[in-house]
């Protein structure tokens, strides 16, 4: 076992131009254990509500998540219903219910806690600094988060990502952490304040990697039709992580080979586009790891120059 | 002499958030063929009016471009204004006067005839196609075009393109052009109306090329500061036609190397990024052919794996 996932697992009502699921397993943590498990032993820390169904579980079972750290707890399980525009690059959220993530306190079975490899999901960053110090031999420990976080919770923000690796954030959410609208400028200013790299994902136009002595882009893959962005950016996450895991990565040995990191933004960009092919989770019923690699053979075909 | 560029020389007022310009050389014909002179000879066949300022055509002359075709003709140069939004992804057009280019009739000077290559500037449709029938041996023949054409001079422009080998767009224009959202299905489209390459350009997020039988894809380069983006577009076209023209690429005789193809996406974009260091075609006063295989090189480091 090796890397260790904390976020929310959801139920989700999703309509996109073209269709809708009323009820779909969904929630970050799901897609981002989901997308790592192609590359490394995942195990995930959340909490389900006593309607989590049997099928859910096996699917994540399946895949051969560690599920010692999800939590059933009595009442509903969070969930989220959203519409997206017909260019699908807006997205109205229509109802929020926490309901039993709303007291979501993550709980680390001990076999997890000398686990070398973290990754914290988009969660109340004092939830997120709590876990991230009882897993204080971890050697690789990044996250994502929400401009929620970042405009409404500031401090427990920057308490927690000064002790992170990496930090993997969209581009509107880095230029509002860093009150900076060049990106470039903007990623330099989150490298001062913990991460020593920044991965910034732009949605369909790909992503960027900032360290202070490196930066690496790809632009993003272009899919014959995007059915439902919902978790791409998550499942960029376990890509990434996933495949660094996977390498055995230690960015604190100090003799790393940097071109991993590149190789892991293009692992990330391969699992989110795989991820929009079908509705919610479906592409992982199906997807194999050669479907992966060739993707990834397909980036280097069509960027090499 | 190789390649031959049409299009308008105009005067510009611009404003952006780093500063204005009251009146400056512009014009997409001037951006195309001051990139592509780096790369190749380069003429042009344009108008201007009788204020037409010696002190730019000198910065043509000193750059080595042919303007036997620079008519000049009574009455005054193009001129336009428009200021940019705080983010620089929007400008708002204050005023055109097209003045002598209003009557613009392109004449090709005898000596232009027999070049190989062609780049024909955004300018009516029509007149695209007589320049191109004109000089009908050139062996690589491309051009560019804008909404206003594609909305109210659509026969005249698929006319016109049908003889064309590449185009250059900007996505907004190819979703149009091929009444498609989808980027990559629009591209297949416009390849069924003649040209055999399309070029999307997309602003700060890149390029793509897209042929029957392949994909290329690159980022756009990361700007410290865009101080103008005016005319990058231009110069994009110039660094891509221009590098190709250099090459002596012969796009007919079936047996080319398509990573030129790719190479000159990256000098494309290389001197794109290039033209919004600073305000008009202020930073092809000082840039040299070293500088811009310098850029080609970090493009390269930024985007291997």
């Amino acid at each position: 076992m090796s890397l260790v996932v904390v976020g929310s697992v959801a139920y989700d009502a999703i309509e996109t131009p073209h269709g809708k699921r009323d009820r779909a397993l969904g929630g970050a943590c799901t897609y981002i254990a989901l997308s790592a498990s192609y590359f490394t032993k995942t195990s995930i820390v959340a909490v389900v509500g006593d309607d989590f169904a049997e099928e859910d579980r096996a699917l994540l079972a399946n895949r051969s998540i560690g599920l010692e750290g999800l939590e059933q707890a009595r009442g509903k399980t969070f969930f989220w219903s959203g519409v997206y525009s017909e260019d699908m690059n807006d997205r109205k959220t229509l109802r929020t219910d926490l309901n039993v993530f709303a007291e979501f306190q993550p709980k680390l079975p001990p076999l997890y806690v000398g686990q070398p490899y973290l990754f914290l999901g988009n969660i109340q960053p004092a939830l997120q600094r709590g876990v991230r110090e009882q897993m204080n031999q971890a050697r690789f420990v990044g996250g994502d988060t929400m401009n929620y976080w970042i405009s409404d919770y500031r401090d427990e923000l920057l308490a927690a990502i000064r002790n992170w690796d990496f930090l993997l954030i969209n581009d509107s959410e880095a230029r509002m952490l860093a009150k900076e609208n060049n990106l470039g400028r903007a990623a330099q200013k989150i490298l001062d304040l913990g991460p020593n790299t920044v991965v910034i994902k732009r949605g369909e136009y790909g992503a960027m990697l900032f360290r202070r002595d490196t930066l690496f882009m790809v632009p993003g893959y272009l899919l014959e039709d995007v059915f439902d962005p919902t978790g791409a950016g998550d499942c960029f996450a376990g890509g990434f992580t996933g495949y660094l895991a996977g390498r055995e990565f230690d960015l604190r040995n100090g003799h790393f080979d940097v071109h991993e990191l590149h190789r892991a933004v293009i692992y990330g960009s391969v699992m989110g586009s795989f991820c929009c092919e079908q509705f919610g989770v479906e592409r992982f019923r199906t997807l194999t790891r050669k479907d992966i690699d060739q993707r990834f053979d397909e980036f280097r075909r069509f960027t090499a120059f």
